[in-house]
C-alpha cells in the first residue's frame, strides 16, 4: 500500500495511526500540501477531493476519507480492531471520531484559514482567535460526550475507559490524538478536560502513535 | 425509536432519509436550531455535542452524529442496505458521504454562519460568497469523484451508477441530498455537475427522500 500524505495533516496522521496500530506495512509518499502538491494533476488524476490522505491499494485503487479508509483497513485487517463489536458501541466510537473529523478540523484546516486571510481580510489575531474558537468548543464537547459515557458505564457496573472508549485505542482515538496536536501547535488551552487528555497520554503510550506521529515522518520539518 | 431533529438540518435530513428507507418507525421531536432549543440543558444532559440530530434508541440510549446514527441503523436493520457489501465499495461511499459530512457541510452550518457576522463582522453578501464558495467547490470535488468512479466501472464493465454508488441509493445520497437542498436555497449553481443532479433526482423519486425531506416535517416552517 501506498499512503499519499503529509506530515502535518492531521487527516493523515489518524490514517498513519491506523497503520502502524495494525502494523501494516506502506510506502510513505509525502504531498507538500503548503507547496499546493495536492492540485497537481498526477495527484488529482486520483481523488475527486485532491485532499491527502489518499490510500493506493496493492491493486491500485485509491481510497479518500481518512475516517473511510480507516474503516476499510479495519474490515480488512481486523486485528486489532479499531472498532468494537456491538452496534450500540460501534455507533458510540465512530461519533467521537466525527465529533472531531466533522465538527472541528473541518473548520481549521489550511484552506479554510487561507479563505479567512485572503478573501476575508481577517488579520492574524482574528485567524488565530477562530482557530482557538472551534478547536477549543469542540474539545469542550467531546469532553461531555466522554463524561456521558462515564456515566453510561459507571450505571453498567464496567470499569472506566481507558482510552476515548474502553480499555483499547478506537477510530475515536486515531482522530483524537491528532487534534491534540494541533491545540497545542496553537496553544489552545487543555485544562480542564481531564478525561480526554487521560485518553491522549494513554495513547501516546503506545509506540503505534509515537511512530504515527509528525515528527517521526520523512517529510517532517520542524 | 426517537428523532430528536430540525426540520431544516441537513444533519437530521439524511437520517431521516435513511429511516424512511429502511421503513422504520419513529417519533419526531423538534428541535428548533434558531430558537436555541439544542443548548437547553435537558437536551444538552443526553448528547455531548448540543447538535441535532439525536437518536433515542428504544432502550433510551441516546446516538449523536448523523453518519454514525445511519451505520447503526444500518447494521442492526440491515434490509435494504445502505452500504455494499465488499471493504472496497464500501470505502468508496463512506467516502462519498464523508466529502459531503467532512468537507462541506461543516463550514455552511447556522453556528458557523452566526460566527462570520457577529465575531467576524462579515456582511450578507460576504457570508452568501462564503456558503457558496465551499458548497459549489465541494460539488465540483464530488462531481469529479463521481467521474472517477464512473471511470473505474466502465473498465470493470459495469453499467453506469443510477445514484451516487451503484443501483440503489446508500449513505452517500443520504449525505448528498440534503446538501442539494441547502444549495438550491442559497441559489449555488447546480449546472455543470450532470452526474451529481442524476444521482439526486434518481433519489427525489423515491418515497423515502420525498418523505423525509424538509417541506414534509412536522416543524416545517416556509
Amino acid at each position: 500500500m501506498k499512503l499519499f500524505n503529509y506530515f502535518r495533516s492531521s487527516a493523515s496522521f489518524r490514517v498513519r495511526i491506523a497503520l502502524h496500530y495494525k502494523g501494516l506495512d506502506y510506502d510513505y509518499i509525502p504531498v507538500h500540501l503548503v507547496r499546493g502538491e495536492h492540485h497537481d494533476p498526477a495527484y488529482t488524476g486520483r481523488v475527486g477531493d485532491a485532499l491527502v490522505p489518499t490510500l493506493v491499494t496493492d491493486d491500485g485503487v485509491a481510497l479518500s476519507q481518512s475516517m473511510a479508509i480507516i474503516e476499510y483497513l479495519d474490515e480488512t485487517h481486523p486485528a486489532p480492531p479499531l472498532l468494537p463489536a456491538e452496534p450500540l458501541a460501534r455507533a458510540q466510537v465512530r461519533a467521537l471520531a466525527q465529533m472531531v473529523a466533522c465538527e472541528m478540523h473541518p473548520l481549521n484546516n489550511l484552506r479554510v484559514l487561507k479563505y479567512l486571510v485572503h478573501e476575508l481580510k481577517v488579520d492574524e489575531a482574528g485567524k488565530n482567535a477562530w482557530y482557538i474558537h472551534w478547536a477549543r468548543s469542540g474539545l469542550e464537547a467531546f469532553e461531555h460526550q466522554l463524561v456521558l459515557l462515564a456515566q453510561q458505564r459507571a450505571t453498567q457496573g464496567l470499569a472506566p475507559s481507558v482510552y476515548c472508549w474502553g480499555d483499547a485505542p478506537t477510530l475515536a482515538d486515531c482522530c483524537l490524538v491528532p487534534h491534540v496536536f494541533n491545540c497545542q501547535r496553537f496553544n489552545v488551552n487543555l485544562e480542564g478536560v481531564p478525561l480526554t487528555m487521560a485518553a491522549f497520554a494513554a495513547c501516546m503510550a503506545l509506540p503505534a502513535f509515537q511512530q504515527a506521529q509528525p515528527s517521526a515522518c520523512p517529510d517532517h520539518q520542524p
